[in-house]
């Protein structure tokens, strides 16, 4: 049994890669390389799984999910330029594939540290950029 | 090959383990405990694969999977009160996850009994409660 | 300039008429009927209209309206009974008609009596009962 | 007969107006106030009237249409930094009010002077700015 | 009070007007003239208004709004090609503008001589053409 | 990590399949037999999987996967009428199973043919016929 629940969140990113001479960067990455940024209403899926809980019929509890999402994500990534402010994206470039990635391992290593969460697991993130682009990890 | 089929039905539950103290129910279930109950506009999305029918380019039969939808989930569920007119939730409290469970199994069975389905296999169901809430399981 | 925001709520409800005879009930109201209630997650479209604040660049300040819009409709209606649990539809019958026509009344005149809210005006409101379903009433 | 054409573009910005004190900045526009921008995927629809060519059975050219949008919007704030780079944000916040007014006045004028649009009028703009906010004005 | 109500169609049709050259058909309608025709899935919204029936708490019988448009739209316009197969567009390009038209007449007239539509009128119909194409006329 | 990427076309298709008697085809297909055709207007959900590119952070270059998408689906598929103009669908009836079918092996071999695909793969192609249709082959 997974529970998928979705989440949202607006930031900006500017796509720039420091290991990137700055013609290769305008050509990999367009105009998403325009220096003073862009921005996205990401929509974060994030699917939890495991046995039911037999007593209360729930495979999670929202409230600590909620919880672990807001503190791990929503706080530090909502209206915020991923480019400038996080160490995260320092030397590591915004793409939505390494967003997907570090929001993966925060979103894990916390739920491990959870005593709440039980016997389930964060089995995958989804990232939807634009209604067009979809990036999906697995756990 | 893999059909995954949308349905919708609307229905009302009250989230109420007869195994929990008032209290608890209180607690896990917070506003969802409302004695008078509170109501979704379920979507249910059922995947059925299999080899494709080579004469007909058809993966299954959508008449029958329509009718046994409707016969085992629709029929059944559609403007009613989970909570208080289902045998199935008489001692089951009627949380999504455990709808997803029920559907699944009344879904599994009669496609096994079905003669029309052939060599083709439930595979998942997915429960749309809210749009943020999603649930799957798979058979 | 007008800004159109969105909400949602889950209810349920159950269509009978006080006028009706329970014949007439079962003949308007079909499955909708049900004694036992059903639901569904209702999505609220709040319009308010009016000049631009030339400082702020804005119509109309956000945190007020989610605020008069929490306390008179969210607070009240999320996952209640709308015809057991309220006053107003004791002796109405809580149609989404008749929901959307509570739901303007109380918005308008909360919103008249706010002090924040300048020369902007209650301009519509409009529930999608289902996907398929849209009611809209203008002030 | 109307057309509406749906359009989308990404973009970031800062809200500050140059005519408030810091602290009030803070205060009207929160975490939008953020120095360091952030951002959305802005859904616009433009939405033009007239008579039917009666030939053609067509309200509009859309390839006229598709150049106007483009040349006056798309190509303008696509993937740009509303609060940084544009001349008419310069001292105007770049709220969604103003986005709107702006572009409407953008098209409006473009659309008078192009002779393939006929009869038919600029009538209203609307711009998703996330999916719970929109904006409305009409020409 | 309006109500809208959505419908939906799958239909194929080719965009060629017999008043213009086949020359001038390619420039105006480009792909859309292909001589074997394309399709769509429309959506269809009727929006119908009027006063509260203050017995039964709704604006209109939605049987009687559902057979109507069934009988007058669905029953005739589903799985077809608009271009082949029906009378009212042997020599009227069945753009969707068109389309709209002629089926706006076709529930309005019907609507006037349906009895149970009392002090109801059908306001406006919008046609979504594909998710980016939206048609409206008002009645 | 995965990426999906979404593409549209329009077009019409008739299923009539030429191993059946027209009785049969009737039958099965129902008023998809139709034989002036019908339209869809095509969701294409494309999957592409593999390991990030250390130095862009992407997974794979979208200008090189929309390029093999335009030139071999949409280029071909794109306001066609499936089965009168397409070789591919001269003896396979064009159910949307064969079609997806058809475009998984169309990509495959051209996704491996192309020298900047890398260490990518196709994984998954995904169609939504209609809304409520979804069809999903996996490579």
């Amino acid at each position: 049994m997974t529970l998928t629940r979705r989440y949202r969140f607006s930031s900006s990113h500017r796509l720039h890669a420091v290991q990137l001479s700055d013609e290769e960067n305008r050509r990999v990455y367009g105009k998403c390389n325009n220096p003073f940024g862009h921005g996205h209403d990401y929509v974060l899926e994030v699917s939890v799984g495991g046995p039911l809980d037999s007593r209360t019929g729930r495979v999670v509890d929202l409230d600590t999910l909620d919880r672990v999402v807001r503190e791990q994500v929503l706080d530090r990534y909502e209206h915020r330029n991923l480019s400038v402010e996080l160490a995260e994206f320092a030397r590591t470039v915004p793409t939505t594939e390494n967003v997907a990635l570090e929001i993966l391992e925060r979103l894990r290593s916390a739920w491990e540290r959870e005593p709440a969460t039980g016997q389930t697991q964060l089995k995958k993130i989804r990232i939807q950029e634009t209604p067009r682009n979809i990036f999906e990890v697995t756990s």
